[in-house]
């Protein structure tokens, strides 16, 4: 198990910033481990990810943000620090179909994804076994047109009993209100199966299937208040041919939607992904 | 250079039609090289493609339609022939942007097409140097607001005066009118630079560059009156990362420009692609 | 669920074996819903796989064989019908990785492989709660040097009381015997890490490192006498870069071992796979 | 046109690298506009490559070896700069096949490729119309098995007059002296029609197609005296079916190479290549 910090950092970019960032640990004896960097000359921003070894680190990190504010309000910068050895803690959120939170599930038990899973919320029972196999505990709550806000209000009462840091929506197929998602900013995760922005919105393969494309696709994004566009995190495609009818197209999907959507969160977990504006920056 | 013929079928499924065809090709002693056939299960219809050895095929081309008329008329076939020893008459149309028109005429050259280059057409005389590289006609035909009907008039007469059987638009960046396509009906290839329907229209790499996808496309499609709105031909794909800005992406796009559409009019010339609906199948 | 025939054929090239087969099948009043073929003109080979609805077809699947015998003497066919509603026996055979167990496993529960699974096998106990969650009888046979012989003895055994129709190599890290292979010709499918044939034998993702690979592969086979030498039935890659190390080679080699592996067993299943000489064909 | 310098570095891993350089750059007022690194934890190196803006860096470039080799000393560092103003000198050595000879000449002429090309040398005429095409001077040099060490010094003495920096080996034919690839040291850029290690050596695509493998490859790589073993720069692939006979492997890969070679000679050109043991990083 690695024992490090990941530092994040978004800012207006100018000159002295990675030599006030590399002074700044190099002081407290950082052995730094990765260190990515990226100028969007456009927007005129800076963006860093630097990873380091807590042992030989002299400054305690209960002492980090004391230490690091002054560099931080001299450049004005939107920064984040993590340590690795915490597990984030992630809800699950599903509705029937089961292949991404089953993929999810056994890359946990793998080991593949560091974090914990308190719960998994379904508005139907059918994926309950697999919870159960993992034993995670399992809430079902049902959705209606008009439970809809008692329904969210149970939702979130459980993640915050919970201390749940983010979201993943396994092919959750509701729509969360906009007070639902402001309460958890860039830190609800979708997985739609097309590739955005073709087509957002309801059944994308029917239409993919009836547009006659030639490649399908799977888009994971940060949730935001309008429908299917939020900063895009990862996407794939395969090909598909005239020999594919639509079941075909659902079942390669689902082996899409399955690694996009596993990448995505643990890149999230690894404190890879920066936001800004509507588009991320994905550190690998 | 194979001296081959190519039956193309497409007509409603039902039982019996692969004997028919079948029976029709060795009772005249027809060696058929390929075979492909799609039944279209929600469309109710048959597709075929198939190629044979002329030599030793006892029937001669010229008396092919007479004979294969009443099996086509039985199962209500719209079909078409076509001889390997036939070299379509290709027009290709350009503005400023080269990289797809020198990779069709590198490739004509290397004999990858087998096809008769009467004809460049181009409202600017950027290409011109590749045009005569290639000791191919070049014709510039500028387009204006106020003059595009006389330009459309004056391509006509070029295509006509050419006997041009199909028209390719490698990056050619005026809008055909709906009467000029009407002519060229599923004989008009356009390349367009993303992954359709994302980003129809103007400025795709822009679009693409803003929205912060992770894959940029291109497609080749027939052209019909709705801008990129005909049948997708081919598509494909490449990774980007956020270190690629928009001249990376027009750069890494025009990779795919190429080769997407150097598939698309290989097929065609090939006879390798089926158009029924709003939709292609290509027997590769 | 679909009732449907398939046949399987392999033999010399010559004019007339489409029209044969299409008017066999039209006497019988087959509702032909697949048809494909291919022509190996180098080995002068005709192969076909040919997929028809048993609802009309007026031929009782017990008289099949005396029925089309004497045409497949005609032709020297090497030939096969399988019935779609036959679920082939498959047994897995896995050591202590356990991804590719876990992915067939949860396809199979979730209805996208076609098959019985009477057993798993291991030389290890770690994948016992894998075959208990997914109620399969698992079988520890532990294999050392000097009981491989009677190791296999037992594993035999246990195929032939669960009359095994195919066995699939789940990476399982043991070499078995060119005995124990002949009793399965073409009938055991392993998958193996790299993109054969570079890196076969040992430690393919170590060996993929130190060549400093910018693409590491999976591979899946019908097993011959030959390590890692027999058809190939389907790869894929995945592309890396200096970040990743070792570890994460491993890791994303593991999601393609995954699908590569289950790709192959679903077209083994479906019978869209044809073997000649030490190649495959698969009618997708 | 940018007018920058690009600093690329390798040595030892140890702490305060990053401080030391950054610390060094802006001593000097450089704007940073790119950054990247890496850590070969294995290996114990840390690899550099860091881009800066010299309007308004403030140390002369003829004084910068002087200023930064007490830096370079301390920390052991084998190190580079390059001035992205400088083009380098590519000479090219082609045999028959051109189609990577007229992709690299294209897109030399489209401004792609920052170098300047002095020279083609080549021991057959067929490509003498490219170079005259693009106006490249075009050296004949025939090699025979009883000539080659002549023919070799012919080369030699044109490289030299010419003051090449670097030779890329476009589908050249000839297997080149260990005391030639000697005289410039991972200069010497080769393509070679295979995924290496898979296939080294002669006619890849005939073993591919025996071999019946489903995806082909590309691989460009520093020539080194191990034929096909030097450090590889980039791979790519696309997948092959049962229906590509060795024509159309030949075609498909053709496509591959082109963009394989130009991929690694463009990252050579803007100094994005760091090679250490026997591998690359590419810094994208």
């Amino acid at each position: 198990m690695r024992n490090t910090a990941v530092l994040s950092i978004v800012c207006p970019d100018r000159k002295g910033l990675v030599a006030a960032i590399a002074n700044f640990l190099l002081a407290h004896d950082a052995n730094i481990l990765h260190a990515d960097q990226h100028q969007d000359r456009e927007a005129g921003l800076f963006l860093m990810r630097v990873e380091w070894d807590l042992s030989g680190f002299d400054l305690p990190m209960t002492a980090f943000e004391a230490a690091f504010t002054p560099i931080a309000a001299a450049h004005q910068m939107r920064w984040r620090v993590a340590l690795s050895a915490f597990k984030p803690r992630m809800a699950i959120f599903v509705s029937q179909r089961d292949h991404c939170l089953a993929d999810l599930l056994y890359r946990y038990h793998a080991g593949e994804l560091h974090c914990a899973i308190p719960l998994i919320i379904s508005n139907h029972a059918d994926t309950r076994w697999l919870a159960e196999t993992y034993q995670i505990p399992f809430h079902l709550v049902a959705v209606t047109k008009e439970n809809k806000a008692a329904a969210e209000a149970e939702q979130q009462a459980l993640l915050t009993a919970q201390a749940i840091d983010f979201v993943v929506l396994a092919r959750y197929m509701q729509v969360l209100s906009p007070a639902f998602i402001a309460q958890y900013p860039q830190r609800i995760i979708n997985i739609h199966h097309s590739f955005l922005p073709a087509f957002h919105g309801a059944k994308p393969y029917q239409r993919a299937f009836e547009r006659g494309v030639k490649l399908i696709g799977a888009t994971s994004h940060f949730v935001t208040e309008t429908l299917d566009d939020g900063p895009i995190i990862e996407q794939d495609v395969t090909r598909i041919s005239h020999r594919d009818d639509l079941d075909d197209l659902v079942q390669k999907g689902a082996d899409l939607e399955k690694v996009v959507l596993s990448r995505a969160v643990r890149w999230y977990i690894d404190n890879r992904i920066l936001v800004y504006g509507n588009k991320t920056v994905v550190f690998d």
